[in-house]
């Protein structure tokens, strides 16, 4: 059993017995399109859509999706949804209904006033992930070929970045 | 092997085998001040800090942290950086240097421009965590008796909303 920890200031080494079963379990980010934002990480990300919540009386919609890689996951609505809040790793997408046909746009934290900036996904041979975005016709931020090695990053639907890494490639990013 | 997936305009159920192996690995929020930051997600919610890594010449760092739950995670420096880009669940929080000890405020999301809305963390008795909470001084967003049940906001030294959820309450949540 490892426990790791850099040592920086702000750090805390022995952190209360509780939180060790707490789960970071998703982020949450507003979607304008449903049906292409769903296309977009189902089809280009391999997503799978775990769960969808209506409000019909607030107007909006959570989309619950997961990279489940064939692990077991619940068939029953009730079960399925503890499930999608036990596991890590989940995204949510919220639609506020009437947005895909209107002329609003969401921020994507990269240009003032900044804040969140990226999610990403980690691949295990980035080329030949960079050469199917580029089939599929998915827009880049950054090439492979331009800026920080082995970096890239695409745009979903509404221009969060995501961030595409290959994980035993970054051993020595930065100092 | 469940193939879980509900039937939404937009979903594709049979995406390319290789995305299969990608992984969700992380979520990026820009930080003020990391010291702030990491005694709050070390402390408060038990993240450990796999992996600190600095860019002198564009002045500014990088925080990798996640729920490790003693798992193993390599000492070695370059083999624990393969790891963290490997592994889901893990929050990157980018630090722009200069910015603990100037005015600029990061933007949580949620007011106009509105887009990325929070992270959330599931816990196994959310009356117990929001006592917790409340006995350590961390704001809150929405309080448990406030709006819809079962759910917590709280908030991080930037602002940015963190949702708390306990799984096996959540199973009818909305329709």
């Amino acid at each position: 059993m490892s426990f790791v920890s850099e040592s920086q200031p702000g750090v805390c080494l022995t952190p209360d017995a509780v939180t060790q079963d707490y789960v970071f379990n998703h982020t949450m980010l507003r979607v304008k399109d449903p049906e292409r934002s769903l296309d977009f990480y189902t089809r280009v990300l391999g997503m799978r859509l775990l769960r969808k919540v209506d409000f019909p009386e607030a107007k909006f919609s959570l989309l619950f999706l997961a990279m489940t890689k064939g692990g077991e996951v619940p068939d029953e609505t009730s079960a399925r949804m503890s499930h999608t809040f036990s596991r890590e790793s989940v995204l949510e997408l919220t639609h506020n209904w009437g947005t895909e046909s209107d002329d609003s746009q969401y921020h994507n934290g990269n240009k003032d006033p900044r804040g969140f900036g990226h999610i990403c996904f980690s691949v295990p041979d980035i080329e030949a992930a960079c050469v199917r975005f580029e089939a599929l016709g998915v827009p880049f931020v950054k090439r492979l070929d331009k800026g920080m090695k082995h970096v890239a990053f695409i745009a979903d639907p509404d221009a969060y970045w995501i961030e595409i890494v290959q994980a035993d490639l970054l051993g020595n990013l930065g100092q």
